[in-house]
């Protein structure tokens, strides 16, 4: 019996199940650090100790696409090994801050099934959650996939195909214990702008660049443990190149934005996303952001 | 409005203004570990707790480069986002070790303006100090840059040319409260040579050399916040070129610069200092010291 | 006098010589969070202070190759700064967990020369020991190096072969104070597969590859203070490539062998090795394994 993992097929998959992934992760400073180095992280919450505890926190907790990366990485061996496609994302939300010395795993529930008409893929969407030590779920999101078949003559399931809310419920979202920002300092924050000066339909160049390298990229897919062969083995692709992983330019993106966007210190939701493009070493990414929805329980950019 | 920061241009600066600079940042064994795989650094007290200990300190301080990198990085968005040069540095003092779980964050004050006879751009002088969370300067230095103009219309500013010291007085330098190298330990340090073995006018070739590359000048100079363009992107140069963050080559040059200087332990001042020529991922940098001067309270040397 | 270390020639090494390395390294979850960047480590043991100490530890020790690097690292300078070949080892042993917080430090001790025919080179044995902070020995082992003399006119040493074991003695191995396996939680490690499923002649494709970049390899390097010139320089050799530190692909092997050696937490000994070609960046690495011996009272693996 071979030893090594050979990740899941179309058919290994059933509806309802749930899938303990392995490996759990205590992060500390080291992965913080790393994230500053890896990506032009600013957000001042997340950069200064001094600055969340004079916003009610504890310290400054890790960024918010940490803790995603950590519990995203954790699914790859078990959900998108075999994927051909990585299609969409929905639902997420960050529950709780993840704070140095916390560890944390994941689990995925398969909640959709749907066999492709050529009969040699289909799409699984999953539901994963991260937890910390203590059991508490940090974040959770559905993502959805094409996986191969192992076996093209295997039966196709009963298709279920989740019904995913294009838009988390605000009243979903969370507010980490003891946030407040009656002393929010602004200068130190970065920039002037506040929620009310934002306005549906507006769109902000963020201006900045980041030219990618190999190193970079790869450094950053492995501390997340993500095992997908295709960002570190160049011998995978026709093409001898090795892809990005999406999370890496959402990571850029994020930092990026806070070129306009300083005062959004953390993620509450993510209502939807998907890797329209791959991305290279020696691409140059670049980023934009357009205010969709104007919530006025939005609570997290100071008013 | 556009949401984005444009940096300040040379009719920005008035003298006496302080600009209080955004982003505070809290380091960890996190950048401790980072500069010692992004530079070649071998100083023992700053590599070892147990050997700081002996030496008087609670523990390891971070590197004294780590405090200059994270202190001028904050200053980049507002000083010299749209420089066209960095002229040069004087009057540097490191006044206090900075510890993992420290939170710096820095002011500049303009203490000079001269604009250039084309009346496009003008030299900007700031004092620039770097706080840790209690208030205490850890340390500051002056620097000048050369600034470009938005409108070449703008009235010229008086002309005031600061007078700065071609040598920090000795008597201004600071010892670390503790520090103590009565049972400093020469064989853990790396090299015999003491305070009396250096003579003036003496050079030492420090023999290493190491070849950049873009991940790693990319990801220190990240990891400092600085977010000048040039570093990042390689479509803000004509070569397609990504400029070296000049303090890289600093470092590189003090770390390079154990091999001959292993027990000069800590900066204490920084005379003078100019970016001579650019660096550019592929070039190899090598270093070589001159003693200039022989202070008999030079007393961070063990006798 | 020269200020710089020009490393020790053949005709430097004397019999039962004791060298006290130099530059004392404190390991945080810095270092930790690096050696996951670089390297592809998935062991649950180093990855999460929960698992470890379902498993009986206090927290998660950093990598047995963290302490093995360090340790090897500080040797650099007095042992192989002028090697023409690092040509085995033997005798490895891993005594005691290293924690974040530890200080590390070497010394080796010269048990065999002999010079080559040559009369050019010769080769000698050190065993290396890394202590603690403490002044417990965390790991120990045998190498020996090819090394230039200075001085083809010097007289031969008297040549000492020392005996080394083929084998460690399993009952010469150490098992942490505390561990045990007992609560081993085998889906959160990854594999199901215990001592029982491996047999003697058994291999194991470890089927992941990693194409290594040259930053990755010398940012690991530095880390470990490893000063060999030809790591980092790309004047050193004819054909302008850095050589990539032997113990980096190790490392690279050793965590590509979680595929297939999950369950294989800790690292007790090293029964031989040899570096049998050189690695250069664009190289993608893989690993396999050969199950050698069955040892009854193998007890890091749960039964």
């Amino acid at each position: 019996m071979a030893k090594t993992n050979p990740g899941r097929f179309f058919e290994d998959y059933t509806l309802g199940q749930v899938i303990e992934h392995a490996v759990p992760r205590t992060v500390s400073g080291g992965e913080r650090a790393l994230y500053h180095a890896l990506y032009p992280a600013r957000h001042a919450l997340y950069s200064s100790d001094a600055f969340a505890q004079a916003c009610g926190l504890a310290a400054s907790p890790v960024d918010d696409l940490i803790a995603f990366h950590v519990v995203f990485g954790k699914t790859v061996p078990d959900i998108s090994l075999n994927a051909v496609a990585n299609l969409g994302y929905a639902e997420g939300r960050w529950l709780k801050p993840v704070w140095p010395g916390d560890t944390l795993r994941s689990t995925s529930e398969v909640i959709g099934l749907k066999q492709n008409s050529n009969g040699k893929t289909g799409v699984v969407w999953v539901r994963t959650r991260g937890m910390n030590q203590a059991g508490e779920t940090v974040m959770e999101y559905v993502r959805w996939v094409m996986v191969r078949k192992r076996d093209v003559e295997a039966a196709a399931p009963e298709t279920v195909v989740p019904e995913l809310a294009k838009v988390v419920d605000p009243g979903d979202l969370a507010v980490p214990a003891g946030l407040d920002f009656t002393r929010y300092d602004i200068t130190l924050a970065g920039e002037p702008h506040r929620w009310g000066d934002y306005e549906v339909g507006e769109t902000i160049d963020h201006v900045d660049g980041v030219t990618v390298e190999e190193a970079e990229h790869m450094m950053a897919t492995r501390l997340w443990q993500n095992t997908s062969k295709v960002h570190f083995d160049a011998s995978m692709r026709a093409d001898g190149k090795r892809l990005i992983y999406g999370g890496h330019v959402i990571s850029l993106a994020r930092a990026l934005s806070f070129n306009g966007l300083a005062n959004a210190q953390m993620i509450a939701g993510l209502n939807a996303g998907a890797h329209a493009n791959p991305c290279f070493a020696g691409d140059t990414v670049r980023a934009w952001s357009e205010v969709l929805l104007d919530l006025d329980y939005w609570a997290l950019m100071p008013v």
